[in-house]
């Protein structure tokens, strides 16, 4: 009797599972690099409003005020295949942690080919979400608690939970940097493939309250990343992972955001670049220019067939540099660990 | 025995249907005019990009060349209720015939308010889709058969298609007419609202094989037809239905396409607008312009509250105008026992 | 002591215009015709929100209304070098005048293709534009003033500014021709290339107070003139140059836009076409149709290496159509002059 409840429930589990958000879409042209290569920041930003519409979905099944999800912290991400033009991007959705006042979504991403039939795996990715309310937008609403298959299973996502809260406010602190232009910089330095760009923020890249998307402001991040990646190698570039990404402050509509990238460490194949963005309520004096989000974007090389490239190494040439190259240089080891023991464990 | 045959045969058209595409998106500003009613040309622009997919994806899973599935014709589509801006689209498709060469996809879409849940259908529309070979982009391929839960439904399905089939040949002789323009023309006269639009084909319109989306070509179709119905009635108008669509020959990248549209016929409630698209391939001069594709939409005109509005008649100045309003006048009286009809079948 | 002073200054102005806008974006492949040139109106529609966004900024540096600096002119562009696909695309803008009403900016665009590390300049632009009060769309707020390393710099802002001012008002007057259809033209006539569209202000056309953005507007009418030139010589095109272009009223959010072009002057290789901006608030019945900007483009034809072809002499058929190529003739060698005197002077 135990066993079938259990079943029953595993069922609703499913199910509820099932009612998350499934978009499919074809890649076009513009959604890719010149050799076929679809952006990261594209694949980014479907990630990000499939778990947009699951979290707003799930935070307005309660009485009260009605609100609107928005996009706090997206973590570790990797891209684990290259979608290509043409093929058909799947993306599921599924509640796996609520805490009291934010909710965690995890969404995969699969590549499939309709001419042949074959599918893969390009994206697991995890997001965390505050829901707003649309009465007053400065005010977050209470989450309905979701139901865990097992007491383990909501005890492994309250220390998911607890794990991001401590990792957020530590990169709150370092959050005072910018990115001083160089003149006539040499190959190879930080200074020579630092790159920024502007946008300002139109009704189409917001909300219905007039706040940036999440997924828009990630796709501007990895098209700065992407900039400075290939200024640097001078070949085709594309995205393999994403590290953490803390959306500190909410952009509203009319802001012009700056989005400026900088690399910081080189392994034989690899690339990071930091990417900060900025944002500037022009018309509001009162409020100045403030850093609305921060990020790491590893890049690789590929030759003509996909295969991976040397990359050249970064020329340092200030203290700051080498102490940011050796902080990459530990977080691409922690990762090549982390990997490896994924690895062995699969084994 | 039997009857559980039955139900695994059922179990497994219900799996072929479930494997169809089930895309969701949220409604942008960009969507939608300005009181926040989607257009009715985003709704079809992507029922036919779900129906691509679909009919790509069936006629690929066999051994022979790859090939993709082009839109041959939409059937009538009534737009049963509006969508709006922060909404979220579900669109399904479904394979429900197939004859030697051709496919027939009835899709839903579906409107979701995801603050309070509620959830309504908006559109079903069939399409029929014809593939073409990757190696040779004039040679037609031969379809795989799909299976029907009944005999009956097959018959059905052939009726459907036999059906269309004449009606796309009477559409073809139709096809010569061209829309003239009028030197300062009086209010509520054809030639006041008459409107055309010139777009060049770039490669996101484009399929892989530099070929128009039909979808893309119905979204222009829409764009001309609500102008004209504006300009008649200068106030707020939606989308009430499309008649057939046939898509007559493929419009390659690099054409120019002109889309225009003139009002035929007006009830006390509608207008009924007739859309022609006529393709130029600019640099081959061996060519010339073609009618590519022609259409009636029918749009209704709504105050602040969305509740229909009187249309001004149209004024008739030539024996052609009489003509085609008279004509309008028996598809409009055609549509309207139509749907009396299923009204009393469903009561 | 002066000599410091000076110095000081000069280093605040420098950084003043090193604030200035720096954006960065990678050509993609909508933004090119089918060889891979990008558009004209690309770029000028990059320009102009550079511009927007710098003026803006500076016109609320000041206590009082907060305000939106609105396109009112740019002066006659030259496009120096074509920007392909893949190239990136670095807009810098700086101010350079400011009058009680209004504000100079001229704004440099560089091709950079990130592959090979080699850059470009491709434009050299100067607009015109004016603050509007965001609590009252129709007042004109004051320009703070900006400072200037010199009284000559000043002096030669304001013979800018006079010029300018009296150039608006003439084509002011000019303004009240329309571009009448021809049934079944000629080749080579001015009928059979003319073309025009009609475009529905939608939100992402628009500032956030509803008027369409000065660079939608200039691509929409790259667009028209690009597809009178593709018409008249069968060939790949280019944008050369933009005559001095004025934008005479505002357009509205959900106004029709009508943008028609006629091909004015030839010569052995290049086009003149003259393009028109009407715009129709549908809506509004007390307001009629508007001619809001008028302009001249210059095309040249390519062939497949990227090199000028002759183009096919214009067949004239009325006294308007001789007039209008003598006046376009008098453009031509004006413009032929001054870049002669200048490479002169560069010597």
């Amino acid at each position: 009797m135990l066993q079938l409840f259990g079943k029953v429930k595993e069922l609703r589990l499913w199910l509820q599972r099932f009612q998350s958000v499934i978009p499919e879409r074809i890649m076009r042209p513009d959604d890719a690099n010149i050799v076929g290569n679809v952006h990261g920041g594209t694949i980014l930003k479907m990630i990000e409003e499939a778990g947009g519409i699951i979290s707003t979905r799930h935070c307005n099944t309660q009485s009260g005020d009605r609100c609107v999800a928005a996009l706090a912290r997206v973590e570790r991400t990797d891209f684990l295949h290259p979608m290509l033009i043409g093929e058909v991007a799947h993306v599921s959705a599924e509640l796996t942690y609520t805490s009291r006042h934010s909710v965690e979504v995890q969404v995969n991403v699969m590549a499939e080919n309709i001419l042949t039939g074959s599918k893969k795996v390009t994206n697991k990715a995890t997001l965390w979400y505050v829901p707003f309310s649309l009465q007053n937008v400065d005010k977050i609403i209470e989450v309905p608690q979701i139901e865990y298959a097992s007491p383990e299973q909501e005890e492994e996502g309250k220390k998911r939970y607890e794990a991001q809260k401590m990792e957020r406010l530590e990169t709150k602190e370092r959050n005072g940097e910018a990115i001083i232009p160089v003149i006539s910089p040499e190959e190879y330095t930080v200074g020579f493939s630092q790159s920024s760009l502007i946008h300002l923020v139109g009704p189409s890249d917001c909300t219905l309250h007039g706040f940036v998307h999440g997924g828009v402001t990630m796709k501007l991040m990895d098209e700065v990343a992407g900039i400075v990646a290939a200024r640097h190698c001078k070949t085709n570039i594309v995205t393999a992972s994403v590290d953490a990404i803390n959306f500190h402050r909410k952009i509203k509509k009319g802001c012009v955001v700056t989005v400026s990238g900088r690399m910081t460490f080189t392994s034989n194949k690899s690339m990071e670049i930091e990417v900060f963005v900025d944002a500037d309520p022009l018309v509001e004096t009162a409020k100045g220019k403030y850093r609305a989000v921060s990020a790491f974007f590893t890049y690789i090389s590929l030759d003509k067939d996909g295969k991976p490239l040397p990359v050249p190494t970064l020329k340092l040439e200030t203290q700051e540099e080498k102490k940011r190259f050796e902080e990459g240089k530990v977080r691409y080891l922690q990762t090549k660990a982390k990997r490896q023991a994924e690895q062995e464990r699969q084994q």
